[in-house]
């Protein structure tokens, strides 16, 4: 084994100042609060499934905490985003804008309701959509007709945007909407990773038309799987529930279903789990923020690498703390991950972006230098909330 | 309130000999093993999602009970459907044979695999797929060309088929087999219902090309909502386990998929409890059986009712138990469900029969005399394990 660069050194140095000499996941859960106590009142009941005292009650929390009119929550962020675009009117063959640089779930999602990801860039600050590039190139390759977009390439109708919050950190959202508003585009949040993050005070996923949630195991709240979606919309709260609890008309004993419709309600089993993390959610951002600002100390005296922090203007719930490397390190990134992950600090590069993948090598895209250039510099390393204790 | 009819007095008579004087569900699981334990150590271990010990466990044992050389654990019985289609090679606008009778589940997952569904009659003695009927109708409107079954009427492929173990009583699969076999038909087992049913002493489930099997809170067992595919290959466990954790390849931290995937799998929170209720199958199993003794004991006087019992050759799990009114009776169903459910006895009808929904009235059928009768006929009654006690 090669020794480590001088560069590699310093980064597994500012780290450990950080996290210790042991062994550090890159996020997992804390189960500190009723969880025990719920997962058990739960078991008693016997309701355990699609109904339930829990889930109905995650949902109104949920709405309370983000201050969205709804929500309903589902089996994962994936299923969030399927029906949500299924909501906003999306039908097969059209297009939606949406990140290159994203998590598989939100192209996916576009393909599930048989319409076409348009990949688009993003900016360095928020690692999210790029606002200004966006309505450049919608400018320059798009024409209104009829009220709708209509990417001239192609020919087919761009009919919503999906920014995301990347790693907890907002996107520009205000100017996102001036571009759905100009554009005719229905917007939906991504918002599977920024549970806590607000923009003025408001919290993402609430500015769309819709907004979806995950509590995968590896976020900041988890319900084992889960996810939700949010809306200020009474009447697409409503087709949101019906949607995902398979159409099912209310009877006392009726089997009637009126259109297609999915399972996807989270059974009450995990919402359980879900209310008891809700309750710790503040105490989880306090952590997670204190960890940032030990992380800053620590990196401030390393050269080479800078720590992302929250977009001015805005509240990062800091899911997953991130280094960008300057592009002269690029080379070392694959090192630092060998040597970080060796040593037992888990670290991760950005997902592949989009566009690289195959089933997505020959869809429509906008120039993804951003992108590409995030995709080369950008290291996760272990962000779980609880690894320097906040003491309020 | 109108007295209730002789015919309907009888059968709350027959109920209540039964199941005593207190209210009574059509189904609820039983929680009185390991459930707990289970549950504290998934959270203890904090691996409450994707990955962990209890879903390689919960796979292994449904291997082990049901025969099948794989399980894979999936997040409801509609998610083991659709993604056995795609795997059976089920293309858009295909279409798919499989019964009017039955749950929307597996309609949908046609629809969702951008398929059309075809339903098929239905027999009296198993309540599933009649296959004598089918192959006549096969016989009379479909030609082979090029190896595949071509519906003539539409001109599309006919795909694959997919029989149901209706309330848990095994379809005449030898028969529906060898129908698949003449006419180059994929078969898949919609096994949702009949975890612990065996034609021959073999699980329902393996005899087709893929099974599944659900595990909702109504089921035998439940996971809170789960379920799972089986198959004997090889080939097809390792595309299922790979399709339905979105199709990411292994890595120790790069993301990258390879094909659409879905995220399907099964939270490790879920097959904790999975695992727990897997113990006490043969219990339930046992308890069911002996609830059907007792109902057919308590319904051998009642005239125009017949409860129905496990076909020849084979073994229900009577997951529901089911009573079948004469034809001259049908005008009573209704006044039945109504006063069995106002005493506190849950009751339902039948599905409504699948051609008669909105989103699936224009799509093929054969002639479906006997699902009709059967939808006219058919009331499910309380059917828990546990409604009176086993004692080995």
């Amino acid at each position: 084994m090669n020794p480590h660069s001088f560069f590699v050194q310093q980064v597994i140095s500012a780290l450990r100042s950080v996290l210790g000499s042991k062994p550090v996941a890159l996020h997992e859960p804390s189960f500190a609060g009723n969880e025990w106590l719920y997962l058990k009142e739960c078991l008693d009941s016997t309701y355990v499934s699609s109904v339930g005292k829990f889930v109905d009650r995650f949902e109104l929390e949920l709405a309370s905490f983000t201050g969205a009119k709804h929500a309903v929550a589902v089996v994962n962020g994936t299923a969030a985003l399927h029906v949500s675009l299924l909501l906003a009117g999306v039908k097969p063959g059209d297009e939606v804008l949406l990140p290159a640089l994203t998590f598989i779930a939100t192209a996916n999602a576009v393909a599930y309701a048989q319409a076409t990801p348009h990949f688009v860039d993003s900016e360095e600050r928020s690692l999210g959509m790029d606002a200004r590039a966006l309505r450049d190139y919608l400018s320059s390759t798009t024409e209104m007709r009829g009220g709708h977009c209509i990417n001239r390439s192609t020919g087919r109708v761009i009919r919503a945007i999906v920014p995301m919050h990347t790693f907890g950190h907002p996107v520009d959202i205000q100017a996102l909407l001036a571009i759905a508003h100009d554009f005719q585009l229905q917007l939906i949040e991504d918002a599977a990773e920024s549970l806590g993050s607000t923009v003025d005070g408001r919290h993402t996923g609430t500015f769309g038309l819709l907004g979806t949630l995950s509590f995968n195991g590896n976020k900041t709240i988890t319900t084992g799987g889960g996810g939700a979606i949010l809306t200020n919309s009474d009447e697409l709260g409503a087709r949101a529930k019906h949607l995902t609890t398979t159409a099912k008309l209310q009877h006392r004993w009726n089997f009637v279903h009126d259109e297609l419709g999915y399972n996807y309600r989270l059974p009450n089993l995990n919402a359980a789990l879900g209310c008891a993390q809700l309750e710790q959610l503040p105490s989880f951002l306090d952590s997670k923020r204190l960890l940032f600002d030990h992380y800053r100390l620590a990196f401030s005296a390393v050269t080479g690498v800078r720590l992302v922090a929250e977009p001015e203007g805005c509240r990062s719930n800091y899911w997953l703390q991130t280094l960008l490397l300057d592009e002269t390190l690029v080379d070392q990134r694959d090192a630092l991950l060998t040597a970080t992950n060796d040593v037992g600090l888990m670290t991760r590069p950005a997902w592949k972006l989009m566009h690289r993948l195959p089933m997505y090598s020959n869809v429509p895209k906008a120039p993804l230098s951003m992108a590409e250039s995030l995709e080369r510099r950008l290291i996760n390393i272990p962000s779980s909330s609880g690894l320097v204790p906040f003491v309020p």
